[in-house]
């Protein structure tokens, strides 16, 4: 019992805490009771016509069909109201007249009238393009049913068909005019901060992805840390968009969006070129998560490059979050991406000059390079890793998996051909090797693996790189959002 | 006007298709319509209680609102609808009590009523573990405010709430007797269905890659191949997933399946797993889209070694999905992955011995490999490639993006500095050059993006290589299913 009453008083902390999170909430329950009081206020009425404070119950009916969060929901499920009762009533009106030809059938002729209409309405809504009107299929049918029962019961169907729709009618008003008037929630202003809300939580994720992998961070499956994370719900948000385009798209010009002409397929389209973005962040998570690791002496070599590339990257979608949030052009004298550009093209020649890390070059067909003779000498040109002592003849034993062998300091010559092994029965490439034969080719699989190890870097690099050219059609984007929507152009550029 | 008849003759001809293809409409349409024409038949009811046939669109809006196209979206309306009712009625009554005492506020009881319910209900259903019950909500108000308004205008309130209740549970009953009863639409089948489409879907999406990728295919992200395309559905199968889950658990066991102990939450497991490697698909498609691109001789390198891999994940998935369909488990004797892994061990040791194909050399802090002193030798060695007459010096000049040099016979020494920086003007790296000078270093950069067009492939075949390893996943995941759900031995162990 005291567990019940605990459980009881936690749920209601929170409930009151979302209240204070989001106001909106709060203000939208209100006015959904004050519309539903309001027309409830309908039993009071007497004269002339006693029938609708009877019937008042439609107009109930509307406004909880129609009373959605925003002001979008509101006018489409207001729109589907209206055609499906528009239909109805026309339906009703006809089968009125057959049943009254029918005479004693009249009956007979109203339920057969309804299983046709059930059938036409349910098979009609199922038609793929008709999803968004399913709604008005259901009220349609509802809507006939009413008017049908209504009129068999009174015998005066014109008179009862009209009433309900007069009801019907002012329910919708009611709940258009309390929606609208008093502050209103616009469908438009949630998608706007929905897309401001990716780019950020994208630049977060990004960063999150390359400390995360530079630091060789184990990361599992199983544990959510939300700094890696935030690509997902960009990736996940497509559904949420659609749905909030849909509404916002029925939303006539308001507030700040006055003077922009309807920018929300371009939001949409916006977000969508940084979904592919979001598509290589995911991509470089994916490296966190593989299999197959690059070893973290490696990973270092390029770590100031990668570095910059992540910062770089990341200020130029946390400034285009901050300019959409303003609505806000791009100075047209700089190229906002023209740091990160550089900075990639640093990357790019860092692994041009180092690709002998990513590869194996022992195996090469075409010969070995002549690599150990002059190795001293570069190792004092290149200025940002010259504290590691990377000698280029261990290198294929440095890059095992460091998450298989957590001793740090691990005796040299054992490690690649047992605990390997060990550690990763279940796991490519050693589960060939145990069910091939034993020590057949054991090291050159090995070896194999080695090579793939250090070639994820260049993965993750590629991907990066990658990543950055995408920016280009993200910018390119919000360029031509800015010039259809008119956004204003930046300060700086002025002065 | 002839145009608006053949759109119309249009639309019913898909219509009818709609239904040859998907009996399951027609079927489902057939019963609504049956549901409504039981239900209707209530108007005939005249003896013991008259008020019945007046109050029978209650019955009919409870069918409207439950009947749901599965089993399970049925069963859940039915609880939401009943537990609204439930509750509104509860509340009805005590408003009644306290509405008799008022005296003469009576009304002024209810229409305050009706607000603090609809404000608490509404609010209560923006808490977002409610969202399941969002519809219960709605019912309850909806269900207390038609209570209350009946009893009010009769003043017999418990007569007019009974009435009311037990009509709406004829509705719920007779909706469940014919969608149960009749030809049943599972949900859990549905489900079944899609994950075994995913894998196919899969499949093909990842041989289009492969094959699109070899072939050089130019990829215009407007175009839309569906044989690209096939993970996109795995990708954003998630919510439709979600619902058929949510749906899917509240059945009981049925048909094929009651054997088996609802292995529903374990299908939509394996179809994530899935995704995971459907990620690694796009990742692959996404080296098909990329700016940055490897030449075609070298992609023929790799040729045989990369479709080796795609025919061999493709069989696997396959065979899954067929599994899956069957419900049959995995032959335990043999392990299905051993050839995909055997492959892509096969594929990493050509990168491995050919990766000087993947970097460029030339630039190595370390000193350039003696590769052109013994590079007739190699040529005669590597057998799959032996007709392509590759010269190492040449390759950098090969390695360009084809897409944007619509000239195949191109002069060899023009086209690096002019017209690649022309084509590309918006495009990184050439517009940096553009942008920090004209000539100081345009050579570097040309050779910088030839590097990274050359590791691109290596990106490739590192995504197809971790697609592989994701395979294990997907395949240890099926190994639980099929112990939890007790799926059948496969026929070929008996024997």
């Amino acid at each position: 019992c005291c567990i019940y009453f605990n459980n009881i008083q936690d749920f209601a902390k929170k409930t009151i805490e979302m209240g204070k999170n989001d106001p909106r909430k709060i203000i939208f329950s209100l006015k959904m009771g004050f519309a539903l009081f309001f027309v409830s206020l309908l039993i009071f009425w007497k004269e002339p016509f006693p029938e609708i404070a009877q019937f008042s119950i439609w107009a109930i009916l509307t406004v909880l069909i129609m009373f959605e969060f925003t002001i979008g929901g509101t006018l489409i499920k207001g729109f589907n109201r209206g055609l499906g009762t528009l239909f109805a009533g026309m339906l009703a009106f006809i089968f009125a007249q057959l049943a009254l030809w029918a005479g004693e059938w009249e009956k007979v002729v109203w339920v057969v009238s309804i299983f046709i209409v059930a059938f036409c309405g349910t098979y009609l809504k199922l038609y793929p393009t008709m999803a968004p009107y399913e709604y008005g299929y259901r009220v349609f049918i509802l809507t006939y049913c009413i008017l049908i029962m209504a009129g068999n019961r009174t015998g005066g169907y014109n008179v009862a068909i009209l009433t309900r729709l007069a009801l019907i009618a002012l329910g919708a008003c009611i709940c258009l005019i309390i929606n609208i008037g008093i502050c209103p929630i616009w469908a438009g202003e949630d998608l706007h901060r929905l897309v401001i809300k990716n780019f950020m939580d994208l630049a977060t994720s990004l960063e999150g992805c390359i400390d995360g992998y530079l630091n060789c961070v184990e990361c599992d499956e199983s544990t959510n840390h939300s700094e890696y994370n935030g690509y997902k719900s960009v990736i996940e948000s497509t559904s949420r968009e659609q749905t909030l385009l849909g509404f916002a798209i029925w939303e006539p010009p308001h507030g700040r969006y006055k003077m922009h002409k309807n920018p929300w397929r371009d939001f949409v389209k916006l977000s969508s070129e940084l979904r592919h973005c979001a598509f290589m962040v995911m991509a470089l998570h994916g490296c966190i998560q593989s299999k197959i690791q690059a070893p973290p002496e490696k990973r270092k070599v390029f770590q100031n490059e990668l570095k910059r590339v992540g910062i770089d990257a990341t200020n130029v979608l946390r400034e285009l979050g901050t300019k959409l949030g303003k609505m806000e052009a791009l100075n047209s004298h700089e190229n906002i991406l023209k740091e990160v550009h550089e900075t990639a093209q640093n990357l790019q020649k860092k692994i041009d000059n180092k690709s002998y890390l990513l590869v194996n070059s022992k195996n090469w067909e075409i010969g070995k390079p002549n690599i150990i003779d002059n190795f001293d000498d570069s190792s004092n040109e290149n200025g940002s890793s010259e504290n590691l002592p990377l000698n280029f003849q261990s290198l294929s034993e440095t890059a095992i998996d460091i998450r298989d062998l957590h001793t740090p300091q691990y005796p040299k010559d054992q490690l690649v051909t047992k605990s390997m092994l060990f550690n990763k029965q279940n796991h490519w490439p050693s589960c060939l090797s145990l069910l091939d034969g034993e020590k057949i080719d054991t090291i050159d699989e090995i070896e194999t693996y080695l090579s793939a190890s250090a070639l994820s870097l260049a993965t993750f690099a590629s991907l990066l790189i990658e990543f950055v050219a995408r920016l280009q059609n993200v910018v390119d984007c919000f360029e031509e959002l800015s010039q259809r929507a008119e956004f204003k152009e930046p300060i700086s550029a002025k002065s």
